[in-house]
């Protein structure tokens, strides 16, 4: 079987573990969000199991509103992504670590400067998941009153995308000769100014970081609105989505490989990976009970805020928790999670307490619950039928969920030839399969013509 | 002896060593900018020898101009140091880690994040060297034409640091409970927002990050101006500076220790570090000769382009190199280099090359060259007549120049009792010697009520 058939896997570390009440479980340590040896042994958990990547969400500031909720729910403060990935790169080999981190509210020079040099320290094993902030509570941390309308967050992110990748070609590969005799460092033909002058930004360059082992960090993007799939398939070389059934994966699958195709670029260098929540057991009852353990854990003020803010911030106080969803205006938060949300709610005629017990564990993403043989064949046929080229494993309490996963999912992906027994390479590009990005010189304005 | 009569040391690491013809030494491994390898290897040495920090420089940007010149400088590109001491922290335990940031073209709430992450991921240790920009090539990446204006600059600074400690008090020591059967994480009475509105920024806060092991980040400063010794005096714990002579760093010593006392606060808590260059041989002949290793291979347009830089940007080509250093206007650089640099080339009479030659090494500090012995009498007699707490040491070369100072100079501090054998505590603070910063609300406004 060809390598480029078999399953891409990120673990998706969200501190205590994906479901909103992992950190109430007795299994997980209440503390992770602050233990660097919770997330060492994570880091080495996954590598050892050969996952391609680890993958950190992100957030500039505290998110969700309402003190009553926010006190009674574990992710109010923990590490920043980019210095805890820093941190795990010392004590990990191969595996890849992806930070997300906004566009919105962060200047490219910083951000560029910041994952080049995770990519440098990691020898090549960094990506960036590209996002835009929609919460005002985050606005507030930057000077602002309120977010970015939808629109003007997209374009100022494809303009933060141009001039950060700009910035990752301002040296060629070999530009640094370290000659010592000569006492020439680098080449400076090799050494190019961005000059960059947009909409949103001015950034001349050169970046004071060089180019890593893997060229640049790995693109990653996550949004799925339609400018979020567009900026996608101009610019993301992962990516992270959220689809319920095949049909709708399918159809995101082939729109998004075919608007790739439409940028001039090659479909099967753009790795979509939708997110998946397993619930694994050694028998399906097994499974459903360790769901219960958590699902029974689930604070209602917890349940009811994390519904409300996935909707777009539209508050459902005062709702029967009992009754249906009722109709919702149209969102300036992300649009594509409503919609998904909304459309399950009136599939399955939830109420809204049945609703947010239903996100409270896969929060929009696939949620799927049973034996290894059982989730296997669900991962298999979606991966065979064109809906995704690997997975993005949101364990839902950490480290015992990854634990599962890998003790007994794995191994039957293995079985089935479906995933790697060992790294193919050494840079997270060469593990996923992506071409090394041949360096381009945004302008061919050498130095010293600017100045 | 007492402990708090013993000197502090930081370890300055400047990649290859702090002398600008180091990489070019055949000790030294030219790849070292970009290589996790030697910097492991720095810490590890640092941290075996006891040294409190370990210290590492910032510029935004590819600092020097003239393409010529910066082509035969190993500065122009490497790690970001906030990534670069998270991976540290991981296979360190009880050093410092301070990096340097600048106030200029951040923002608080990333600044404040990513310093109190790197805080808790080493269990106390960090520490925020607080800089201003003074570069238009820094400027430039950040969409302005050139910097801020000095008094400006000063006041943006001081009003960053304001909100950064702020941020860092939004949550008291104990707030989180992580009550696993109540489900109750945090106590929301111990948990605030800043809502800082200010000339330059508006910041809501809380931070995303709790407080670590040592309260927050030590605030560490390096201006010399008159708006920086003001702002050291208000904020600093630490005092990074550069004197030539002993009656300089004694006025320095005594008028910021007479100002910290004027802002109500106790003068043993601001720790005075300047920075040293030492060049130490077993004698004084060896000493000599690693140096003149070091001078012999500066490359001329380096030397020169040095100078300028210094001086704060003032053009020197066309002056005789073998002439007078001529007239200079007043800079909107860093004005205090400037001053030290004129009066040091008036009162030894120098050219513009002998100058260059002169800082090409220590660059503005204090340049030691000889023995142990020797340089341990005058170490001795800054620290016991009131000219400094401890110092920043500044390896000509790294790793040897380090490695010679740990072999030789530290077992003369030990034998005279001026340097510690181990650690006092496990953070940053408790191995300066300074207190545990009791928390302190800004705004007394919990969360609830503004919202």
């Amino acid at each position: 079987m060809p390598q480029d058939r078999q399953m891409k896997l990120g673990a998706f570390l969200m501190t205590d573990g994906h479901h909103v009440a992992a950190w109430r479980h007795p299994k997980v340590r209440p503390d992770a969000s602050v233990s660097l040896d919770h997330f060492l042994n994570l880091a080495k958990l996954a590598e050892a199991a050969k996952f391609d990547a680890l993958f950190l969400a992100d957030s500039n500031g505290v998110r969700e509103r309402g003190l009553q909720a926010l006190s009674h729910n574990s992710r109010a403060a923990s590490f920043e992504p980019l210095t805890l990935l820093s941190a795990l790169a010392t004590v990990t080999q191969r595996i890849g670590l992806i930070a997300t981190a906004s566009t919105s509210f962060n200047e490219p020079f910083h951000l560029a400067r910041k994952f080049a040099s995770l990519d440098l320290i990691s020898g090549g094993r960094a990506g960036w998941n590209v996002v835009t902030s929609s919460s005002d509570s985050e606005a507030l941390n930057f000077n602002l009153d309120t977010h970015y309308a939808h629109a003007d967050r997209y374009a100022r992110a494809r303009e933060f995308v141009a001039v950060t990748t700009g910035l990752w070609n301002t040296w060629e590969d070999d530009a640094f000769l370290r000659d010592q005799d000569s006492g020439l460092f680098f080449d400076p033909q090799k050494h190019h100014v961005l000059d960059h002058r947009g909409r949103y930004f001015k950034v001349r360059g050169p970046l004071n970081v060089p180019r890593s082992p893997q060229g640049h960090p790995v693109i990653v993007q996550a949004g799925s609105s339609a400018a979020g799939v567009d900026l996608a398939a101009e610019t993301a070389e992962v990516v992270f989505t959220a689809q319920q059934t095949l049909a709708d994966a399918q159809a995101f699958y082939a729109d998004l490989k075919s608007r790739a195709e439409t940028y001039g670029r090659d479909p099967d260098h753009i790795k979509i990976m939708p997110g998946i929540f397993p619930v694994v057991g050694r028998t399906e009852a097994e499974a459903q009970e360790t769901f219960e353990a958590l699902q029974s854990r689930i604070h209602p003020v917890v349940g009811l805020a994390l519904l409300s803010s996935t909707l777009g911030g539209f508050d459902l106080t005062g709702y029967p928790l009992d009754g249906p969803l009722p109709d919702l205006p149209e969102t300036n938060g992300p649009k594509s999670r409503q919609k998904l949300l909304i459309d399950l709610a009136r599939r399955e005629k939830l109420t809204i307490r049945e609703l947010y017990l239903k996100i409270a564990g896969a929060r929009g993403h696939w949620q799927l619950v049973g034996t290894a043989e059982q989730i296997v064949d669900r991962l298999e046929e979606r991966f065979r039928k064109g809906g995704a080229d690997g997975f993005n494993v949101m364990a839902p309490f950490l480290p015992g969920g990854l634990g599962d996963f890998i003790a007994l999912v794995i191994p039957e992906l293995r079985r089935r030839g479906l995933f790697r027994t060992d790294y193919e390479g050494r840079t997270l590009r060469e593990n996923l399969g992506l071409p090394f990005p041949a360096h381009r010189a945004r302008t061919a304005v050498p130095l010293q013509a600017a100045e």
